[in-house]
């Protein structure tokens, strides 16, 4: 089997129910997601052995985080204990005219306090194949950053195959910050995930990876959009079919074309495939509430084929 | 009032809530559902005096689908109980390009283990105007096909109408048993559901029914479905006019438009009428939560009038 | 901060949770409602002094409706407390092609049966800026109809801007005493919000009144409709752009379209820019679960500026 | 099979969930009740052939009280249509030092504006064995009084046992109109359920009925109470075994002790046995959601035998 | 009416539905509390002026706090807004022999980091008759109690009674920090709410306050506790009846007997009366979901006056 | 760490909400149960390596059985994959003088159906601390008897305790068959978990087991019970404190005491505190939801120290 290592931070998401507004919540539906754990979660499904590492206080909170992971068969025995709280962002779930919105309340959790010595990658990256990240753990802190680059570091030593989601976002830190820090993992990332205008704010004109891919996404309501994925490989762009998505949960699409990508990748997936592979566990994540995207390889396959909507008995 | 009996099995059917996956599962919404239950409660609602009938053991969750069925109207005094078990299928309910998903754990219930002297069939038959099963009642096993087949025999010398939704289910059984004991059925029905594929399939390229019907479906997603029902009679076809489905509950469709169908034959709506009746009832369930079409003749006239979706206060 | 005054009833309603019909209700999600209340609720949202004025019985489902009100931030202080009931209406939110449904109980409701002496509008709406009420309002009874009078002359007097919104409804009353009793209401109208077929048929041909607008909607599914608005000054038409709705609650589509244009015309927008205002806050409205637009100015402008369904972090 | 008739009002009963107040609601549960409405569902659980009879509007929310009694196996044939609501309760459940607190919005009610022609009571008597109505009935309204007065007259002369639950309510009629009308009653009434203090209150104290019966209940709070039955025949009184009652649910008691008591004297129960099955009839639904006893008469018995508290495997 | 001024904290409480643990939880109850808000929300159900003050950040977590306090009728518009975020608390709550458990989140809160100049006591307190604060509050940091004891000083100048419940809470300070900051306070202070050990632990053995309360708790299990309040004036001690708990939500007693002792004396009951409404009020929070006391006088007043349990109609 | 493994059935557990009648399920709460998986489950949070051993089939009921058990840390490595179903039970939940009820539905699951080369108990077992199941194993079939010995025989030859639940179910097998089977059991037995009369009834007067233990249960209500355990060693009998459990689930409290006793056991706990720790386990299940303990060591002890039930901050 296949062994796959991501680091970041996982956070207890509070959405209030159904297409209801904050201000209705009289209760919040639960469940706990973040960019990094998302990606090992769908790979633990595709049958990976995938390990999450991050760093949670030794709480009923963070209990919860680990046995949901669990449960999905994630490799949790590496995540480090201490630090005073789980992050937490709020959901507001869109429709129609109205945006989905988020309120993070992250500052301060365990991962962002952590220290360098809190992890021995060696041990905790030895053997895998592939290491992954997202641009939002180096944005979570000087210190994350220089964690996060101890395990880009040791991964790249280790042989691992190192992709990184790049998810740049403003309101986590500065674009000056961003070149500044971003630019220390550049020469180690085998594969970037980020649409051009990204890559080229952060990275400036002339920055290029070996493999680069994107989602692309089209549409103007919060329950429909148009969506597709981009490989590029050299010079070749491979783009998949599109899809016509009616979004039951918007977040984390991104991630499993992340998961599916990476799956592909383990697996020598012609980049055609590859492509096709990893937009169609992008497209199917819209479907399925919460973070993760909870559907094994031939689930995915079969939207691939182009499954035609009918009960499956 | 008319008088209709259909024969075949209930099954308790458990889905997780709205769009969530089996593996999200802390709860299932319960609905009792089979094809003939089904058709049954349709019709009581349409105000025509239904009798289900079947076998179930005598216990609580028995006593659920009885209930349920007589709160629907529909007549449940010839319901043998005896038995150990009520079927059960699970359903999950797909959304956009994730289909739904239906688990089957029928095995063993009581109607698959009942005999022939568990029904009396001259009397539960006797003076009725119509008597409607479905092919997955003779797939439920040799004894439920021979105790159908009793059925349809007494139904003909009764002079009541026979009606068969043909729904072949390979999970159920292979083609060579369904050809095999189909043909036994075939000389006594006088309405046909199915499509030309399954007619030549199961009875061959000579098979004629004076009668017969048919739902058409397109689509490629779980969420919306382009949705039309064909009524051939001799050599002429007609076609209800074609829906877009925004689909709610997507089982039990063509048990409406079954129960729609009976309904426009036992009032003697000319073919086009019949067909557009029988279409928009079936258009008419995918709105509605749980196997049942909960809706009154004039609702479903509102639909073949082309209702314009506007609040009806 | 302008203060706005408006006059009607406030109903408890109830309706089976999401898309279930009412036979199958174990229980009603409730909101409380009226096209009046709910107009006073988005304007107080939108940061204007909004006061509602009713009459309620002493109890406390009469409470839970100012409570709910008061959270908002809607002034509930001069509503009067007397009578025997709230009004009830029950919803049946329909899907596809099954239409919504409202089943009215509101006779003999306190404000139904409230007197002239209940209400000193001297003192209520003495200050006021704009005074609002719909034509349901006098066609709860002649009595009502005597006190929205006072209440329209009151404010006449005071020099506040009255608009009314027709709201036709045959349930309530026959045309013959919609004419006769809107008749009076007429010269005292400043803005008129009703299509140019209700104006018609309820104040003839010769019908003008200084400012008039309406909503446009279209479609033929409970789910999804076309929606703009229409604003008329003097010979010239306003038409804001169209809207494609994907519904969530299509009740107070209306009002939040109402509210949108007082607060415009308070706020001295422009002809165009102020029935863009009012569409969006009507399109917002329809993503909302309850009678009430719950959204401030900011969120009805990115409406207007053509959000893209992104996530908003 | 005995015939029993019974004759009242079914009400919509809407309660906060669990333990919350009315000031919390953002949902109602619905149940269906009225006092011989529930004594007519217990009964026909107790596998008696029960009809209960009551004027209902042409609506979905009185076909959904009809349904219910009809999965109870309630014969509701003869309930009378016409009218314009159904009456509605609104009930907060108790808790500890906090008592449970009805609202009543049932004036005007179909059953309430009925007149003596919507009722055959030739027709829908004839053959039954016993009628029984509440005192509430009467309460109504003068009409309804002269309904029941016919009813009572009618049972007499067919020959059916007449039993009435006292349930005098200060709320509904004043003490002098409850005299002057149960007066006309009282010569009807075979067995009178209610308390010595009620008794003599309406009938003064040279009242005296062939049967009393009452149920006897102490304690300080809204969860506990004890609780039993005691049955007057002549000069004797009978008093079952006493309960200590752990409530969830409070409403309903009464019926089911009296639907305990008429299955028990239909079935030619001792005083003793007669008293002791009422009595934990009564105490059972306690123990049961909504108005009605959902129980055989087997798990009565398993009540009177004394249950312990053991899992039913 | 009498004006009260209360300052501290209000949190998000997020619990597990029921009495589910963490570990099952996949959505939790949103409430807000905090010891002072519980406070203003109960004496303003009294009918008292009662306006709460804090800092809160400007989002929509805040936003449902401040329309949840406006809804029951507290003065809000004296919060000031502000800073990151909202204090969070995580409640499980208990059953019989499992105790209930709080993990705080509130670090950071934007009252925690709170500045002097945020708040203008002078316009905050002025015309109040009453101050309340919690120890609580100066124990979020050196910053909050320098504002609680401008606070403090400022209502003594202004003639205000000033009262504290002392709720020393080990997890937040150090006994050492408690002794030292409340020392400052303790002058000022006219009424101290705390149990003789902890009076003596946090003021020494000869601190001596002109009135002292408590309520005193005895039991053994999450559902259900002694509870009885007592009242110390120079040097006689009042007790309140005692009460058996049987507990719905054990959180807010202590702030619902503050409450009503607030009140009491505001409306200058004699001790013993003051004692029994103070405890009758904790006592009914008991019952009721959430940390506040939802409830009016009178039916405080029918606790105290000993109710039955009998439903009220 | 010590391991431990069990062997047994687990099934999907269907309750309907809270205190609901089987009648009245619109919905079923869903968890997984079984008498060896809870032993597992409870032990994996007291930090024993627990590996749970059954056979269960390919499909997403099964996988939601092992995702559940995986999130608690039980080992579901040796979970073999094969057969048809996953048994069902159906749990009514009793209240007060109504008792819980179970209506089983798990025959011919794949447990049942499983044959002797479906386990390698080497493989399984080899290194085991310890092997426990209980007496509904054997009682599965006489197939599932040889694989339950064939484990039995091998756990001693490896060395390992080997602890038994009798756990008589008239309803799965007779007495004469018990007695047989279990007959065969008996000499490989350390420590026997059964009452007395249970123990003569299967094993004779003259059955001795070197331990035997019990828990001692007393009570007349589904709410309430008086709980305490016995440990016999030699000719001494260990009784624990007792408690008054207020139940909130009556499902498990068995195997938690089971697991207690064995997790006492394998740490060497003297004969009192293994009985404390064994029957503080199993009261303290009672207050949890679902078949199994969650609960870690320290939360155990704290029971057996007598918590006072006071919130745990």
């Amino acid at each position: 089997m296949m062994r796959v290592v991501t680091f970041g931070e996982i956070m207890l998401r509070l959405s209030p129910p159904a297409n209801t507004r904050f201000s209705q919540a009289q209760s919040y539906d639960a469940h706990y997601g973040g960019s990094e754990s998302n990606v090992a979660a769908a790979l633990a499904q595709f049958g990976v052995d995938a390990r999450f590492v991050t760093r949670l206080p030794d709480n009923d909170i963070s209990d919860g985080a680990v046995a949901g992971l669990r449960a999905l068969g994630v490799d949790t025995s590496e995540i480090a204990r201490g630090g005073e709280r789980v992050g937490v962002y709020y959901l507001e779930r869109g429709a129609g005219q109205r945006p989905s919105r988020v309120i993070y309340d992250r500052k301060n959790s365990a991962i962002a306090t952590a220290s360098r010595d809190n992890f021995d990658w060696k041990r905790i990256i030895g053997g895998a194949d592939w290491f992954h990240f997202s641009g939002i753990t180096p944005a979570l802190g000087e210190n994350v950053a220089e964690i996060a680059l101890d395990a880009v570091t040791c991964a790249k030593r280790c042989g691992a195959t190192v992709s990184c989601d790049l998810n740049y976002r403003t309101a986590l830190w500065s674009i000056g910050d961003a070149r500044r820090v971003m630019a220390r993992f550049a020469p180690h990332i085998d594969i970037m995930i980020a649409n051009e205008t990204q890559l080229r704010d952060v990275f400036g004109d002339d920055a290029h990876f070996p493999i680069a891919a994107t989602t692309v996404r089209g549409g103007s309501s919060a329950d429909e959009n148009d969506f597709a994925g981009e490989l590029r490989i050299g010079g070749t762009v491979y783009r998949s079919r599109g899809y016509r998505l009616s979004i039951v949960d918007r977040i984390g699409g991104g991630d499993a074309f992340a998961a599916g990508l990476i799956y592909a990748q383990l697996n020598g997936y012609a980049p055609q495939d590859a492509v096709e592979f990893a937009a169609a566990a992008g497209a199917l994540k819209h479907t399925i509430d919460g973070d993760v995207l909870l559907a094994n390889v031939s689930e995915v396959e079969a939207v691939v084929d182009g499954g035609d909507g009918r009960v499956d008995r």
